[in-house]
C-alpha cells in the first residue's frame, strides 16, 4: 500500500516564476486525492504525470484565491476529456454559489456531476472515509474560515501466518476472521490463539496538511503522531511578528509544531514570493525538528 | 519604436505539459497590451520577464475558459502588489458579470480601479487609441461571439532633416509644422518644399490577432497588409471538417488567409493538445506562404 503526497505548488498568493500557489496530490495506492487547486493545478498535475482521471476527490482548505483558481480549469478541462464520473468537492459553502455561475457560463453541459460537500469550519469532522481511508478535518487559525485535513488510513487487517495455518489445517472461509483478530476453534475444541496464526497489523499511516495558519496549539493536539505533517512556514523567524499580523507561520514556528506532535516527518511550504532562495527555511526548521523537509515543486514525499 | 509580440500560451483549451492556454503580450515601445489571459497568465508573465506593472489594457477574444481563467489570478495579484493605476479591460459585456462576484469575494478592496470596456462583437470598431496606437476589433467566425484585434500604429511624423534645415535657418518653433508635412516659408518669400527638410514617416506597423475561427473572408479584408498576423491553427488539413465543425483552423487555411491578405509575416498557434509535434505545422503553412513561424512559448516576434 503506497501512501504519498506530490507537491504541485508551495508559494504564497503570489507565484514566482519557480513556484506555482498552493495545490498538492495525495496518492493512497491509486486513489488519488487533490489538496487546494491554485492556479495552473491542471498544468502542474500534467507537469508531474499525475493521472488526472484518478482525482474524484478535491479538498479545499479555504476560499483564497491561490487556493481555488484552478478549479474552472480543471472543471472544464475533465468535461472536454469527457469524464463521466462524479468528482467531490469538499469546501465551506460559499465555493458553490462562487463556482456554479462560472460552470454555467463556461462548462455548459458537462458529462460528469459535480458534488459539493459542504465543510463546517468551526469544527472537527469526518468528511470522508472508503474502505481504506478517512479524511477529517479541523480548524486553523487564519483570517478567514479555513481547515485543516488529517488523512488518516483505516486500521488494517492482520495478515495471516501462512505456514502455521496450514499446519493447523484452517479452512480458507475462517481466513477473514483471523484477519479481524479472532482466534480459531479447532473441531475437536481446541483454540488457537490468533497471535499464534497471523502478523500484527501493517500500522496505519496519517498525513496532515495545514494551511494558512497561525501556530495554534490546538493543531497539536489534532496532528499528534502523525506520519508526515505538511505545516505552513510563509515566513522566516526575523518575520515572526509579520507571520502573526498576516494569520500566517514561520519556519521555526511550524518545526515547533512538528516537535511538540511528535510528528514522525515534517514537510514545510507556502512560502512568501519574497523568498528567492529557501535553503534558510530549512536551516531553521531543522534546528528544531531534524527531519524536515522543504516542500519543493515535484517532490513526491512518502507517508 | 519597438513592436513585438511575446507568447505566452499558445495551446488550444486543453494546456499540456508544455503548453499554456492562449496569452500574449504586445509590447508597443514599453506599454505592454495583454491579449487574452488562459489560466497561468500571471506566471508565464513572470517566467517570460514581462514587467507586470506597465500592462494597463487587457484584450480579450472570446468568452471560453482557456482564454479568461487567468483574470482571477491576475487581477488578485494586482491587488497583493498595491497597484494603483487603473486596470482597463476590453471583453463583451458577459465578462464584467461574471468576474464581479469572484473579484467581490476574493479580492475584496482592490486598491486599484477595473474599468470594463464593453465589445460589441457583432461589428468592426476602434475600442482603444492613444497617441501612438489604435486598437480595433473585427468578428470571426467561432461558435460563440467572438472578435479579433488589429493593433495599428497611428500614422507617424516626418523626421526632420536637420542638415538642411540648419542651412535654410528653419526656427524651432517650426519644427513640428515641417515634421506634420507643411512647406517652409523663408522670410524673404521663398517657400522650401516640405520633402527637401524632411525624411518620410517611418511606416506604420500593424499585428492582428485571430483567435478562435473558422476561415472566413471578411477576415482577409480587415488585415489587409497586415505586418503580423497571428492567427490560429488548431489542426493539420487532415482534420479540416473536424476544423469547420468545432469552428476552427488549419494551418493551411491560416496560411491562406495571411497569402490573401498580403500579410508581411504568419504567426501560427491555438494547437490542439492531440499534437506533440509541431513541425508538420509549419511545412504545412510554408508550403502555402513561406514567411510563418510557430507561436512557440516564450518567442519573442517582431512586428
Amino acid at each position: 500500500m503506497g501512501l504519498s503526497v506530490t507537491i504541485l505548488g508551495s508559494n504564497s498568493a503570489l507565484p514566482t516564476s519557480e513556484r506555482n500557489p498552493t495545490a498538492q496530490v495525495l496518492n493512497a495506492s491509486g486513489r488519488f486525492f487533490l489538496i487546494d487547486c491554485g492556479e495552473g493545478t491542471q498544468i502542474q498535475l500534467r507537469r508531474n504525470r499525475v493521472h488526472f482521471g484518478k482525482i474524484d476527490h478535491v479538498f479545499i482548505s479555504h476560499l483564497h484565491g491561490d487556493h481555488v483558481f484552478g478549479l474552472p480549469g480543471l472543471i472544464s478541462s475533465y468535461g472536454l476529456l469527457g469524464r463521466t464520473k462524479d468528482l467531490h468537492i469538499y469546501a465551506v459553502a460559499d465555493l458553490e454559489r462562487l463556482l456554479i455561475p462560472l460552470i454555467n457560463y463556461f462548462s455548459r453541459d458537462l458529462p460528469y456531476k459535480l458534488v459539493f460537500h459542504s465543510i463546517n469550519p468551526e469544527v472537527s469532522e469526518l468528511i470522508y472515509e472508503d474502505t481504506a481511508m478517512e479524511v477529517i478535518t479541523f480548524p486553523v487559525d487564519h483570517r478567514i474560515p479555513t481547515v485543516g485535513f488529517l488523512f488518516r488510513e483505516k486500521p488494517k487487517e492482520r495478515k495471516i501466518n501462512k505456514e502455521i495455518c496450514d499446519f493447523y489445517q484452517v479452512p480458507l472461509r475462517v481466513l477473514p476472521k483471523l484477519k479481524k483478530g479472532e482466534d480459531f476453534l479447532r473441531d475437536n475444541g481446541e483454540s488457537i490463539a490468533n497471535e499464534r496464526l497471523t502478523f500484527p497489523a501493517p500500522p496505519s499511516r496519517s498525513y496532515a496538511f495545514c494551511t494558512d495558519t497561525r501556530v495554534n496549539s490546538s493543531i497539536i493536539e489534532v496532528v499528534r503522531d502523525v506520519d508526515l505533517l505538511y505545516h505552513e512556514a510563509t515566513f522566516l523567524s526575523d518575520q515572526e511578528e509579520l507571520a502573526f499580523k498576516t494569520f500566517h507561520s514561520t519556519a521555526r514556528q511550524a518545526a515547533d509544531v512538528a516537535r511538540k506532535a511528535n510528528a514522525k516527518k515534517l514537510l514545510i511550504g507556502h512560502f512568501s514570493s519574497r523568498y528567492k532562495d529557501l535553503a534558510p527555511f530549512l536551516v531553521e526548521a531543522r534546528a528544531v525538528f531534524e527531519e524536515t523537509e522543504i516542500a519543493r515543486e515535484g517532490g513526491v514525499f512518502e507517508v
